[in-house]
């Protein structure tokens, strides 16, 4: 049978998402957790891949498994006994057999969140990035009047980490804001893909401008030379959360 | 020099307020970062103690020192370098000599967070207590109904863990509130002091009159009994924050 799932996870503790031998990762300890749930060999296809330290509020996925099966609405329970507490499977349906998990997806939405501390902040260790330099209103300014130049359908080899390996660099970024709540900057970003570390370099760009070490209209620029040097630093993993994917129908057979 | 300060901690990792041998305390790792910042031994005293896995957002103390001063407005930045991310000093100001943090305290304020999940709540643990069957509007309205119950200057000893010695177990209860916020519960309890566990005895309790295994208008029974046996369940570390402290007076001799 096959079924249609949403995880979430706390990143910290994680090697990223992808299995990896030795490693503790996301896909190892939920297929860990799935096989002595169904008593049988599972596949899973996920919807992207995280790095090391990135979270997810919603990451979907699909699951293979020839062993007998659980009623969809019964997985959530049935599988939670054998997660960790910084993993959870919260929702799962009935899969039509040619929905593909990663090729299906039309658009996914990460939020990064940033925290601009004076000091030590300690409720935000790991789930943020914590910056300490003030950030004033007239930098959030900047960053917001930096973020138009990232919308649309462009090539986006200069945010792409070195080495990586990908046939196109072209993608559709559909939105990206900055909001400020109190000491809390978010930094929404959505498009149809994403390359590698794509967020986490739009992120450090966008800080770079905000402490006015680079300019909102250098951007065009920047993305035009295709490469990675002119772009602005890597923002740190522990910000980034997977928060939304998108597909064009309902991967449930019963819905349409 | 003496200084009053606030820090703020997550409790998960630490046993505990009160500096023991051999034990990650809050007051070992602070005592050991003030005396490199100031290169010569403190004092700490604490406004309270708090349990292992215990949180808090506003935690009260004094640093007497006898080395060389850093001003006060400087002592955050300057400890913070000798912290650990789990510990934060925010606050720092004169402290006239005849202050003291504990017996001084007019009221203090704890918050108890709940998370009512329907599986695991990876962004939750141990910064809540996770409950997992449904917690009802009607199981919210008995809380709230239960309240007003341990309001007011009573005996507590119903609501203290037993081999506790204190010379008196009465406390006043200011105030006790119970509110959601879509699947977190927040119980709002401030008072002049209390007793050990008390916080987390009563916040069990009103789990039982929540899922109907006791009833509120037993509640005063419960405390007329003086017995910790007729109380409910001890909720968790996890959930408690200390919140706030008050004193009578600004202990910055150069505010009135």
């Amino acid at each position: 049978m096959k079924y249609f799932a949403k995880i979430e996870y706390v990143g910290t503790e994680f090697s990223g998402f992808q299995i990896q031998p030795d490693r503790r990762t996301v896909q190892g300890e939920l297929l860990s957790a799935l096989e002595q749930a169904f008593g049988a060999p599972c596949r899973i296809m996920g919807c992207s891949r995280t790095d090391r330290g990135v979270h997810a509020k919603e990451f979907c996925l699909t699951i293979d498994t020839d062993g007998a099966s659980i009623p969809p609405k019964k997985l959530p329970v049935a599988v939670a006994r054998y997660l960790p507490p910084d993993l959870s499977l919260y929702y799962a349906s009935a899969c039509r057999e040619d929905f593909h998990a990663r090729h299906d997806v039309v658009s996914k939405e990460y939020v990064y969140r940033i925290w601009n501390a004076p000091v030590i902040a300690p409720f935000e260790y790991h789930r943020a990035w914590i910056i300490y330099p003030t950030i004033s209103d007239e930098a959030i300014a900047r960053m917001q009047a930096a973020a138009p130049h990232f919308v649309g359908k462009k090539d986006f080899a200069s945010c792409m980490a070195q080495g990586s390996e990908v046939t196109s660099t072209v993608r559709t970024v559909q939105s990206l804001t900055v909001e400020r709540n109190g000491r809390e900057i978010l930094v929404r970003i959505r498009a149809d893909g994403f390359l590698y570390n794509m967020v986490r370099i739009i992120v450090g760009t966008l800080i770079e401008v905000a402490f006015g070490r680079m300019d909102a209209d250098e951007i065009p620029d920047i993305l035009e030379a295709k490469s990675r040097s002119l772009a602005g630093m890597t923002a740190p993993p522990d910000g980034l959360y997977l928060n939304r994917v998108d597909y064009e129908k309902d991967p449930d057979p019963s819905i349409n």
